[in-house]
């Protein structure tokens, strides 16, 4: 255990809306937070006390950063993993930079899943296009082209209908590193946020469904209208996950919910909180945010009991312009992440509801 | 109406830990927070965007930092009222400075509420012993002599029993603008948590219920435990109070309740949110802090539900060493100000329960 206690300071990678609101959650148990990012002009360093910025590869901006706080995260996947490593050498950093190396392509992260005995969509590695064709014929079409690493929101990803579309998708992607991945025919998307402490413990909020708009998060529902038996199921998912590569602090796993066996395949494993998490801040005692900080700090784990139903609402690019009507709803809880530049596809703040059982 | 939209900065005068709230729920709603305060080390500084530290009476460094920020507001009503008239010449100022005027005076704020027809405890004001013994002869003992302005938590006041106390009390408070009051025999205390918008809307939160230790407050039980009759009386009365004086923003009204008439006097107002207002952070639409920072900009006010019974205690002092092992019931909101010394009588956080309906 590498307890840290209030006063100390927590090292972030990263300085999007995540890293805002988990700023503010270490704020409220009384850490303060230091942001690491290229960006000047970022979310979370408004509400941190301090900031560097720098590159993921500024291993001497690095260096210094480690030696000013007491324990590192990071908001968003795609950090380098050497930057995890180095910053390791210096101090303790949470999450390890195993659940990267697994998480930043996906056909490592499908290949541990499947080794755990956890469905996903059918896959295969490819990295020119006849390799792609005969993969094509045998997983059958229509079928999803995806780049390995760096994909986000639907980006990097290309739908193929028929042979006739592969060339172009696959120019598209515009890279050799290639998974193809059997479509599923699903009828619902849900997510399990779990969080496990240095102890080994783990909780999990009650699964979410989510509904996605041009490949964006668009509405999340807790809990999500699935039977109680799948909602087991696919909490013991994603505790099997966490518990495999030694993880603390907060994973999401996505899941396709099918009519079919298997009812459950996941999608995806982000090594982070979640957008589908955000309801958690006005419905449960300890958000996804804090459930992070109290991980990485070696506090014990806060509850994940839920007061009500709760929707929330992306506001994404334009969407912010109603915010001066969402205000009027004085029990609509509105998030806006303090992002100067309105751009269509960003993310630029959410609204909770939360109707109270 | 001076409405300001998120991206906007507000101005903070004081740095304690309702600032600190106060900039937390104003970066939710997407503002950034510049506080100005004398302390390099500050509760509110560590959750704002940026910082100045000048003295009150400093006009240059106020004359910087109003040009700086797009609304001034503050988190204390000890600041000096010709600071409040100086920033007003540049730049939007809430609540504004008549409220300051009448509230640090115990003698004008409490000939305002009586000509209000609110009703406090017999009082008058005194500027020797002398002047003290004969007032004290009509008023009877015991009562409590008050300086006029700059007391709280229980500092500037002595309670006299008899007139043998009175030399020493005199004494003790080292002052000559002094306040008499009448002894009140009262049940308990409650107070009002009142919000006023730039268009003049005004809402309040449930009374809330305040148990003292050490004349500190000790906990706050939402909503008090009295009858909704009484609730609606204090509601009134607090409604009035904060309509009288061109109010926008949060204002707190204490009031001692007793079974005989008047049941309910008012024992001071605070111009700014409370610490008897914390409960509203988990248990409503909007807490008091958003509630503030909504009023000061000309946005609409928030809901005032409430999803349970809250029980709000503070952690004063050594109770702070407690944090560890309340830490381990995960259903407990515990705030931490992130203050580093650790003082008798300080402030240092306080937790939450709430049970839902």
């Amino acid at each position: 255990m590498k307890t840290i206690g209030p006063g100390s300071t927590i090292g972030m990678l990263g300085g999007g809306q995540l890293g805002r609101m988990m700023a503010m959650a270490a704020a409220q148990l009384g850490y303060k937070t230091h942001v690491y990012c290229p960006e000047i002009d970022n979310p979370a360093e408004q509400v941190s006390d301090q900031a560097t910025h720098g590159k993921y590869e500024d291993m001497s901006a690095l260096k210094k950063f480690a030696s000013a706080v007491d324990v590192v995260t990071y908001e968003f996947e795609n950090i380098p993993v050497s930057t995890v490593e180095a910053l390791s050498e210096k101090v303790a950093v949470f999450p390890n930079s195993k659940v990267l190396q697994i998480s930043q392509d996906r056909l490592s992260e499908k290949t541990f899943l499947n080794e755990l005995g956890i469905k996903t969509a059918p896959f295969s590695a490819v990295s020119n296009v006849d390799e792609a064709a005969s993969v094509l014929e045998e997983i059958s079409y229509p079928a999803v082209l995806k780049t390995r690493r760096f994909g986000y929101d639907g980006k990097g990803q290309a739908i193929v209908k028929s042979v006739n579309d592969l060339e172009q998708a696959w120019q598209t992607l515009s890279s050799d590193q290639i998974i193809i991945e059997g479509f599923i025919d699903f009828d619902m998307e849900i997510s399990v946020i779990a969080v496990r402490g240095q102890d080994g413990e783990v909780r999990c909020f009650t699964p979410v469904e989510n509904r996605h708009k041009n490949h964006i998060l668009d509405i999340s529902i807790a809990p999500a209208r699935i039977s109680d038996a799948l909602k087991e199921k696919a909490i013991i998912q994603a505790t099997k996950i966490i518990n495999n590569i030694d993880y603390v602090g907060v994973l999401t796993v996505e899941f396709f919910v099918s009519q079919n066996d298997p009812k459950l395949r996941v999608n995806e494993i982000a090594p982070r909180v979640h957008n589908s998490g955000h309801w958690t801040i006005e419905a449960c005692p300890s958000s996804q945010f804090e459930q992070h900080i109290r991980a990485i700090c070696g506090l014990p784990l806060g509850g994940t009991s839920f007061i009500g139903e709760a929707r929330m609402t992306n506001l994404i690019g334009e969407d912010i312009l109603k915010l001066p009507e969402l205000l009027k709803d004085g029990n609509l809880n509105v998030h806006h992440y303090g992002k100067s530049e309105v751009r269509a596809g960003r993310k630029l703040g959410h609204v909770t509801k939360i109707s109270v059982k």
